[in-house]
């Protein structure tokens, strides 16, 4: 399979099997994201992978408290598309995904938050590889969680990656046609 | 080959053979990128494609303009990394590679900078499928470049990306251990 055809079968989930996975699959795709370039290849990036089922609760349960907030005060597009999207506060997969993944940045290396996403792509395509599903959750409350798992002040979360093997039926999310974000030699008026 | 041979095999190059590539490989490459996930599935990015000589030696010298100055002020450990690594405000790559790609996102989207980097990755290991080799170029003037190519300021420039076959000798830069940067379920104190 090449690597169009693994990106195009992968799709976000938000509910997985209780079927145990494989520690070592994730390490295979933790092998592959910390081949990605960083800048002044300061590789940034740390990967706290959590299994221990009181800690993942623990984490749902602080991110499900700042969830609730934003929830009751989001507005807008945000607000429909969430409706539209049937995503809640809830975020049960948080403990019931076999393990969760916390992507973590170095705050002092240059460019760290670009590099670190860029790994992350790299960690995405990795895992369709391997069978296995994610959703980048990005928690609203990123400190607290740090804090909560006595990481040092140096480090951010970037994102947090429930990973198991998908129980989800939804389709992919469609995407833009090449002709909408391709441009050659010359930029031309955008509508979007 | 699987996904962790291609990503240790890709290495950053920043010398181009003159040999012409094919468009399509970097049209394959976009649409591996435009797989990915975004927030809010905004899909923020755009990819320019620069084949054009004329556009290409103006973006050269606009860059190296700016590069002189930040050569000129930089201190510390960049200096001693840019002096190790024999970066200059030299940037022939812009002019020599067959093809530039710029990628842009859409400032309004939430989290822009994350998705699109995160889609970088996805580009990154297509090209190395390909056997093509660039470097994430992050420009000090970006704006400036924006502007000369007459993209509205709702965009930002996320990185400048030569495209061709490699001719740098250079080995692969080093990456750290595993045991550097994953952790099962509890953090370390860690000596970077």
């Amino acid at each position: 399979m090449d690597i169009l055809e693994i990106a195009r079968r992968r799709k976000t989930v938000r509910e997985f099997k209780s079927e145990k996975i494989c520690l070592e699959d994730i390490i295979y795709c933790i092998k592959v994201a910390k081949e990605a370039p960083s800048g002044m290849n300061s590789q940034p990036w740390k990967f706290l992978v959590i299994t221990d089922e009181e800690k993942k609760e623990e984490i749902r349960k602080l991110c499900e408290e700042k969830e609730k907030n934003f929830h009751r005060k989001v507005k807008g597009e945000l607000k429909e598309w969430l409706k539209e999207k049937r995503i809640s506060w809830k975020k049960p997969f948080l403990q019931n995904s076999p393990a969760i993944v916390i992507v973590l940045s170095s705050k002092r290396a240059p460019y760290f938050t670009q590099s670190t996403w860029l790994a992350i792509g790299y960690f995405l395509l990795a895992l369709e590889e391997k069978g296995l599903a994610t959703v980048t959750y990005t928690p609203p409350n990123t400190e607290e969680i740090r804090e909560c798992m006595g990481i040092s002040d140096d480090y951010k979360i970037e994102v947090i990656m429930p990973v198991g093997y998908s129980n989800d039926k939804k389709d992919k999310e469609n995407r833009k046609s090449l002709e909408e974000i391709f441009y050659l030699n010359e930029w031309k008026a955008i509508v979007d």
